[in-house]
């Protein structure tokens, strides 16, 4: 994503009082160049918004499919409910949080900004097209609101199956109102990383790793599921419905083109929807790339192909290009996503050899292949500073783990985060919610 | 959705001959102020139409999950039935019974409107952008048609596992030929309570309080499942795949965006994308504060959360915000939606005592919702009359009930509605199709 | 999809020097009229290719539904690895193999078209509106792409619970890199089939009979399944999941209208948004057609409705009315999706009877009601010739067989392209890959 404000060149032509054509004569309701940029732009973001929205549906999807059977309802109510409480506490007070100096508003037109007013008035005249600058702000809020959304939708998998409901969402709470918006506000909200010059696209780093490190701190103070590491060996716990695992995938990987693309920020020149385009490619050539490598390598290392690291190399493709979708070439994306799929392939037994238990593999992806991804910038963009990629990818990690860290203690401290022993051992379907996914079906 | 005929100070104003733009000089092919209204509100209707199509696949989803495993292929095949049915039959009659006056044509261009001249003609010139009006019959005809056969989606939940195909079938056609469009002219085709003001944006009433009142009437005349009341206790019988639940209420959700957005008819001027924008966002955050309440309140009343209440909270949440998503802010919105959220948690037990069996609890999201959707109209929206709003729910609901209840008569007598005791009990699936939706795992 | 080349006129209209508003005055960055037609065109094709990437997802959910649960693993792999592999192969030879003399290219501006250099530069200035034609390159590939990956997806679900990974997937390279650009480029790429007026709009012929031929050749040197025909009679091997199934069929749906909507190829003027709208009815109207022939002919044929008949009558309704999607009227469109439904109804026992063993009815879906598709262009389009039709559509029959064929041959004769016996026996997931798609859920 562009940072907003840099966008002030382009709000400058739209607001650009000679327009010529709007003093042509009686143009009734209608100034075609500036109006149709402002619709085009706040089209994008609707449709890229409810794009990222159906990300919630994929994470969903995936992470349901790759815990075990007794463990689905609950992996399923956390992510309805993380989805609900971002949308809610996002609005409450990260929304403002990450874009405090009101780069959005134009003097004084969203008076009242903090809290319920965050939208502009009900039918809004053309000269809105002037004072919002160059998107409605109610199609940024639902844009950026799916971003933060999916960040809390990244911590669920990797602790399933053992952490508590009610604790796990006081973090998302805390993690969408402040830990997210805070740390995104540096970059996407003009801070200093910005500043610096630091560039993430969609969120490689502010998105993803942010994610993946809150998930990281989170797995290493809650420790792994009973019987996973036992006797020095890695016990595996396969995932009960890989239908459904796949679909997720497949979700994730459609909902991303909403991810990286809406993330122009604009669609409203010729330049800017062919950039759009470029950029929809290329997000499909990493998720490609990443799939084939994860294919080939399961093949070479294991002579047997594995599912799911072929979905989660996809996915990690997906994260790779995220920081830079814009300026490689198809055969660069293709080659930054396979290195993802690379990754994935190569830390999750790593991660398992730390004894680190991350249920659907959501550090790998996300946080590993995050990392990677931001670094990759510096491939393609000659903009990009590895310096400056670094210094952020470190200021931004240190600060997440110790956030979400504290957090979890906190939690762990009070009302503790982990479901008892005998209710892991049974399931957290029938011992923390009273309620099966499948209940007709036996069990094996 | 604002009334169709309501919008003629916009299409007077597509349509002055003064444009200028258009007279400058030789604009070949476009001009670019009234063809730019015209596509990009025509796009509203295809995005939205596809979008409302896909809550089709969320009903489907949701229905399959929500029922025992018996009688999976059964909900499955009502489901792709109705839509089918409902997409020939709303073309054949109710289309045109809904807008029985052409509203949408303009003096002759569309003769032959009645039956398969309904379309427009292929390749219109630009011409068409004053004579249609503000966007293509075709794409107006596609999302009207997905609100219909969303209404009988809603039926078939409420009936499952007891009734009939056929008989059901065949309601199906007569809801979406006749039922349906008729009382839906009385407000969207510009009939008795447009004129007295009844406001219902996208269908709280019209769409979802009729598919309730449907399926109310129906579950009286069917009666429970055999063993769902017995001794005085209520018998659950729990659904057999919440992941595919839960992925429906995410499709439905999805989709709502559609349903809603697509409502405002219009995306062509700096006002209409950012009411567009506004009532995306507060779709959002009422369906958030519908799960988020039902979260809450099952973890109060049971000290368990229960997600089947939580899915169904979401969507009352969305049910409550579609008679008006424009006017509130994004906190109205969320509260609106939190007591839809909380409605259904009471409903649903409410129904139970009163022994009328709802398998997926239809009638407490879309009718119980729906009124409270429709009366929540005048908390927002100055122009609501509480009296109105109050009358027009009577009205559409003796209508609906009274309708339906002959039909559901009508069958009963003549074909019978009910499959046999024996059939029930060993599962639809088997009994009336000879086809298990899951053969190859056993029963538990 | 109307031949790219045969848009020059439109193209001309685009590049007119004489368009009065760029000279009007200082207008910053749009041409409002040229520069909309270009936006709106790029975002058909952006919206069409992420509806039809959707199918990719559509086909894994319908095809792992209708396999037995011990090969869902493999089936779910495979439609995750074509899909990336035809990303890969499509963009590396195949995109440029079907526009081999630069149909889209204007004089030099696209240096190094084959290879890394596939689309326009990042950032180009509002003179691409001009210089590139109509739309943004990478914008078409990405939509182009999509329909190559579809014809893949095709050929796994015939030659499914048999047929060994790697053959497949090697099979998928030379398809996507080369048998279907090949083919597609007489039609699409302005070849001879286009010179001689070949109608196919969105490819019944192009896309959906080239992975039917592809699929029929490979189920023949296949052979069929070990027990399906045994002493005369057929044995049925019901779908594990027809939840997964129906699923997969809505998806199918809902991305067709991308498939079919997205070939008018442009969206920019009135007419053609009018036209796109048709389509998106049309469309609907022939899968709902097909659907309801087939729940009508199976209640008659077989006193029951059969669910999988329905969701092969719905999809082969929507490839019937895919080479004319625009010139139909609904009823026209309905009738023809009908033919289509019937068409599956028949034609699925009669492969039976060949002792043709075809998974998941591919053959009878895309390659019986593409042809039929095909020939029905004569009965709404004035401009089709009946001769013409046939012609082509053996042509390209002949021409896939034979290269099909010819490659099976190879890789039956080098690797083999079956899997052992017990590994049939047992079920492909464990056997080659090690992985139960359900591990938790005891078999039937």
């Amino acid at each position: 994503m562009k940072l907003l404000n840099t966008l002030a060149p382009a709000a400058a032509l739209i607001a650009l009082p000679s327009l010529g054509l709007a003093q042509d004569g009686p143009t009734p309701g209608i100034n075609p160049s500036t109006d149709s940029v402002f619709i085009f732009n706040s089209l994008l973001f609707l449709i890229g918004g409810f794009l990222v929205f159906w990300m919630a549906a994929g994470f969903a999807m995936l992470e349901a499919g790759l815990v075990r059977s007794k463990n689905v309802t609950m992996q399923l109510t956390k992510n309805m409910a993380l989805f609900s409480l971002a949308a809610i506490f996002y609005y409450l007070i990260g929304y403002n949080l990450m874009y405090p100096l009101g780069t959005w508003m134009v003097d004084g037109v969203l008076s009242g900004v903090w809290g319920p007013g965050v939208l502009e008035a009900v039918g809004v005249t053309s000269d809105a097209a002037d004072d919002y600058g160059y998107a409605s702000t109610g199609s940024d809020f639902f844009f950026q609101l799916m971003f933060c959304a999916a960040t809390a939708s990244i911590v669920s998998g990797a602790l399933a199956e053992r952490i508590k409901l009610w604790p796990f969402l006081i973090f998302v709470i805390v993690l969408t109102a402040v830990i997210y918006p805070l740390q995104a506000s540096w970059k996407w909200g003009g801070g200093f990383l910005d500043a610096m010059g630091f560039l993430d696209f969609a969120g490689s780093t502010v998105v993803h790793s942010v994610g993946g490190w809150a998930a990281l701190a989170g797995a290493l103070i809650l420790g792994p599921r009973i019987g996973k590491y036992k006797d020095g060996r890695v016990n595996p716990m396969p995932g009960s419905n890989l239908a459904l695992a796949t679909l997720g995938t497949f979700i994730l990987w459609m909902g991303w083109f909403g991810f990286n693309g809406g993330s122009q920020l604009a669609m409203g020149t010729v330049g800017d929807v062919a950039d759009v385009s470029r950029i929809f490619a290329n997000t499909n050539a990493a998720a490609a790339g990443g799939a084939v490598a994860a294919l080939i390598l399961t093949q070479l290392l294991y002579k047997k192909p594995d599912l799911t690291m072929i979905l989660n190399g996809a996915l990690a493709g997906l994260v790779s290009i995220t920081a830079e979708p814009l300026t490689p070439t198809l055969g660069s994306a293709t080659l930054i996503g396979a290195v993802g799929g690379v990754i994935v392939v190569f830390a999750v037994p790593f991660l398992d050899k730390l004894k680190i238990d991350d249920v659907v593999g959501a550090i790998p992806v996300h946080l590993f292949a995050g990392i990677w991804g931001t670094i990759a910038v510096v491939l393609t963009n000659p903009d990009a500073s590895l310096g400056v990629q670094i210094y952020s990818i470190f200021v931004v990690g240190i600060f997440t783990v110790v956030a979400s860290g504290v957090m979890w203690f906190i939690l762990k401290a009070t009302m503790g985060i982990r479901v008892s022993e005998e209710a892991e051992i049974n399931g957290l379907d029938t011992s923390e919610l009273g309620m099966e996914a499948y209940p007709d079906f036996s069990k094996g």
